[in-house]
């Protein structure tokens, strides 16, 4: 601790020296907002083995507890996103009312296209038409959810597409979707937004219906301005420059949100920064450029969407949140005068550097101070540790009969 | 069918005037032989959701009925793959008997090294002494029932690997693995093989500890010459030139074994030779090249291995068993002694060409006559198709509960 | 040739029973157009080796003599794409006689805008206001040539990008983009095209600012009707879908058109349909879909760009056309009556064994009588090579000081 | 600077506080051996253009005077990789002694296999026997220039493979291959190395004939213990642990060396750490562990090899030295202890932190106070930027011819 607070010292002076405004880096680390998802804290699995976790929630009541774990210790988590229907419920404003009372709003609704014998052949693009309806009116209901909990944001990912050269037409698929998404966006009210996602592949293995975000924004143009592009940091081929295409969104106004989470070969799911950091830091620095361009107009769902398998759940969510504000942290600190005017005369060197000097920064005690004046812990995981929570659910939850949430193959 | 025989006319006279020997091809695909897997008949799916088809096998018997009619309307399918724990019974010698008294051969066993909640950080590889005895206990009884079923093929996949930096150390890994595959190879009589699966990746997102063919067969030469590489053609990095690492491992002597599929991403595991048959007819042009080369003592087991997730099973089956018959065709077609003169000449052109002469060919007609020559139907996926076995088992096997086989999730 | 016509006799028989109307399938293969670029008859190399070959042309007008040659073994190749400055000539309306003297038209420009120590770091997109402008002019001269040849496409491939994090902003440069293009389109008569390629990756390495149709298309919406988009089949990350991206295009009518190449890892400007001829085919099957939709209008320029290092130039393109045609006759014989109705009826198996059955045709009787119909040899490549066209050359040429042309690397 | 310190004392205060010997660290760190390429001085550029940079050395004295300079400002590049014929002199000694005279060795001797015409199909597994023979005395006397400067090591990378399927038989050269590398490796006296190097591709399109680490190995196995594998940082698929396999190849006691640079797509030759810095600390943490495991014996030559086209050459390789000293720094700095600790009771998040907290230090301090007792300044790229070395060669070298050497592309 007096170790945290003699670099923050150093850091500190060291940024003055560069005329940077620590209060407003503070201001802005406090006011970040990562909304952790409610399938991140139930058991998950590869198609080959769902892990069954002792002390994983089994209820969504028991997934809003551990959120409420997780934003109690890194004070940037106050929402949940909300999948249905492993969130169904009979009374969604007295959930609503339940997350409030932990602290908590819910936030984004998430249906589910993907689950059911009849979506074999797609869901929204599928060549029965009442399928199609089916799904269309799953969407609706999600829809009637958001309006009931006060969400904004409706998460599609489409897990529609084909796995046999022939087996549809791209086309008529296009048009499916184009018919279907139309009806959806006509039921949602202002300002409630749909984030469309595109996803490369799986589950279906030769064509996905929204797999990149030419895809997804052809889409949301047709629509109208609420429908955006949801990025989901997984959802590429290996090697695609995410941080560009997230700054192309942001120029053509479509930025609707993300899911973070890493890869490593696919769409791995794995903990947010912990394959590639500098990957997840060179995002931020575009979000940052975004939010202080005054001709730039953000509105960013930043949403964890994660199915780490066999580390405990909460532990790894507070590891995902700590990562994503050392990248924001990280990225508030790029001296950003300099960068321009050494990109501007083509100073390749220093414009790489300059990145480069800021990522190298050991922000922890930044953000330990950052804590500390929220009322924090300054480590959150070891704080997380040491409470007894853990231990407390694991006992509490043993035993239980796991419920019908999560990726359970079933 | 009067079609098939004009066709099969022109071809047969084409290639007599080219100075084949017709009647050794014929005699090569009538002895092909291509294992099927029990757990290619039963419900399958991805993380996401197991589509429950009508008519899937539910039982390992009901596994073997099925694989049966593959095998008789193809006449090259006579063995079936068996995985234990999913084709556990009491009494294997009754299996093996009922699977001859259905025209099959028991074949590879396959131990099941990635369904327990055991092993989550690993199995073999496991940092605890008492997993990885567990697991190894798991594969002795495999080569007991490969004992008693009078199989002479361990198909060892080995799922385990890691999913966060850090998680564990690589090189002790290693030699958990050197220590536990010395044991097991020690309890194999001879002439029983153990065939060494690699995977690029899943389930697990960071390493895999025997991922690519070099982690393979460095294993294999430390245990001895029965043991041998297996080669799943989903299991690479997209770009991998397969064929090379086949003629390889040929030029080694240590090519065990095929799990046939396709992938056009990862391990997507579908019909073989539906997204890019050049590529499996380049294989075959290796594996003919080493059946023919007197310098080169091959024996291979040659398995489907695939989960269609969407397709009916056995016509699924059926479809991939012909791919593999049309691609053996082609490559028994090649003019090797002009190909041999080309590429020793340089003459990158004819070289090609030579090979794509023989893929261009619709061997269709070829494969009609050896048919015809064997008893069977011309076509194997229409005559299958027209004998009502598909319906029979959809009105039998209805509201029966599925049972504790494939990739359930659970 | 015998044995061609009896095969022939055999498919027209079989098409015929189907109710195919061949007349019409070979009316298609006649009018097929393949654009063949100046640059695949000059040397060539990767950045470690231009590998000079004997017999290579050197002036553009040696590259439209060996074009002739390809057209006149073919049939289907009777325009060529010049790329300026490499075709810089005095006087284009007496290239453009020239051509037509030899039986061809001048075909695409493409302006380059990479080989100048000016666009290091970049043309278009550059931050130097001086730079794009010379890029930009130089573009405007490539539409005073096309307007001078009679051509009406532009094919612009902008090799644009970054090589280090940080090193220029991605808004800024997109936006330098826009301005640049929208001079562009804004002098170029209508029905002059801007084809506007993408590409992954090189030779930039880390972004490239027009990296995926999205950034293509995007572009194309800003500027107007005329402005298309152009697929490089090796401009992928691999594994990516491209025939769904060419109906994605068909349907949005931003299909402009095609630069023909294959490719197992990157850019690898290998012969078309030489190492997955099926993806070629199921290209050329959305192509078809999309010439016989009443609801779609087509204007495709069909254009071959490969760099095919080690094969002699004038064979390799003459082996690449008729890879092109063999997927276009393949997919003139779907039979897309009973694919449709697979498909609405979800049958997958059907509907991808009715692609398969045309797939697997051997075409070459078809493309031998369609030629003996057109006056030309039935095989291309063989009444090439008999003609002694290539040792002629080869006499002719050697000892030529090699031009200002092609991927010299300088 | 007085930040510098400030920050290094605190950072000292909190090692020491975990009890670790930081001067052990500092001596390791003065210890380090990074050698750097000749060519890496001179232009250098992709397919499609060489950069010409005004300041790039053009003879392999210039070159060697530039690598000077990155050792006199980091300290620990004391030797230069040659290339022959880029580096090709009449007098080896004499260039010996002059390198020493500027306080530099001369390092590993790189044979060229790839820039002759008669290499087009191949070198040492080249169908032709003089090719082969001629590419094997290039190599041999390659092998004659290490006696002559006293270098240990022959870094072999093989450039062969065949661009078309079909093209040349996959056994037949692999036999070549070690027929050649066999006689080679018989002409290497104790204790000379040969380091095989792999790549996945380029400049072969089809297969390469060393694609991949297992090819390599068992090259070497088949030679003795002294020849090992090479390591290029960018030779991989895209996704491949590379950390693994370099902890494998320790285990095997293969692991000759490295050639550090960087990749976001295929072989891009960026700065090494400049894409993913993570990784480069995740191989450096295996190479520490091996470092310090009694039970290994490592022998490893570290080398960069980039080809940075578009930065200043000096800069950015003394970028490149900066970035390998961190990622080793922090490696050095990982609490191994607790790691192995954490790995052997299963604690995924406790191990995964532990390698994270030493990964997230700001080591530039402790850098700084190590080169400071080295006698040099804290900053080596800032000290360097200042010296006016660059605007002296600038103006000493604008207007010379350039030479014969680097990639270009002749």
């Amino acid at each position: 601790m007096a170790t945290f607070k003699a670099a923050y010292q150093v850091l500190a002076d060291s940024l003055a020296e560069r005329g940077v405004d620590i209060s407003a880096v503070k201001k802005a680390l406090k006011a970040q907002w990562i909304e952790t998802p409610s399938w991140g804290y139930a058991d998950s699995g590869t198609r080959f083995k769902v892990f069954r976790q002792t002390g994983a929630a089994h209820t969504t009541k028991e997934k809003l507890q551990d959120a409420a774990q997780v934003h109690k210790y890194t004070g940037v988590a106050p929402s949940v996103a909300l999948h249905i229907p492993w969130d169904k419920v009979d009374d969604y404003a007295e959930l609503s009312a339940y997350a409030a009372s932990l602290g908590l709003k819910l936030g984004a609704i998430n249906p589910n296209l993907f689950q059911d014998n009849d979506y074999m052949l797609g869901s929204l693009c599928s060549p029965s038409a009442s399928i199609r309806r089916k799904a269309l009116d799953h969407c609706l209901e999600c829809v009637e959810i958001a309006k009931t909990v006060g969400s904004n944001n409706i998460s599609l990912w489409l897990a529609d597409g084909i796995s046999s050269p022939g087996q549809d037409d791209f086309r008529d698929r296009k048009h499916r979707l184009q018919d279907t998404l139309h009806e959806l966006y006509a039921a949602m009210p202002n300002p409630m937004r749909l984030l469309i996602e595109y996803k490369f592949f799986e589950p279906a293995f030769y064509a996905t219906d929204l797999g990149d975000w030419a895809s997804s924004i052809l889409q949301a143009q047709k629509l109208g301005p609420r429908a955006m592009v949801l990025v989901d940091l997984g959802h590429h081929p290996l090697g695609t420059n995410i941080e560009q295409i997230v700054a192309f969104l942001i120029d053509e106004g479509r930025l609707g949100g993300f899911h973070f989470n890493n890869k490593k070969f696919a769409d791995d799911d794995l903990t947010v920064g912990s394959i590639n950091p500098y990957e997840l830091f060179l995002i931020y620095n575009e979000l940052v450029a975004g939010e202080q361009d005054p001709a730039v107009n953000m509105d960013v769902a930043y949403m964890i969407d994660e199915s780490v398998n066999i580390k405990p759940k909460i532990a790894s969510m507070i590891q995902s949140v700590v990562n994503v504000q050392e990248a924001y942290a990280r990225a508030l600190l790029v001296d950003r005068k300099t960068l321009k005017e050494a990109q501007a005369s083509g100073d390749v060197v220093k414009a790489e550097e300059t990145v480069l000097s800021a990522y190298r920064l050991d922000v922890r005690p930044l953000l330990a101070a950052v804590r500390e004046e929220m009322g924090l812990a300054p480590d959150p995981l070891a704080a997380y540790q040491a409470s007894g929570y853990y231990e407390k659910v694991c006992q509490e939850r043993a035993g239980t009969a796991a419920g019908g949430y999560g990726f359970d193959g079933a």
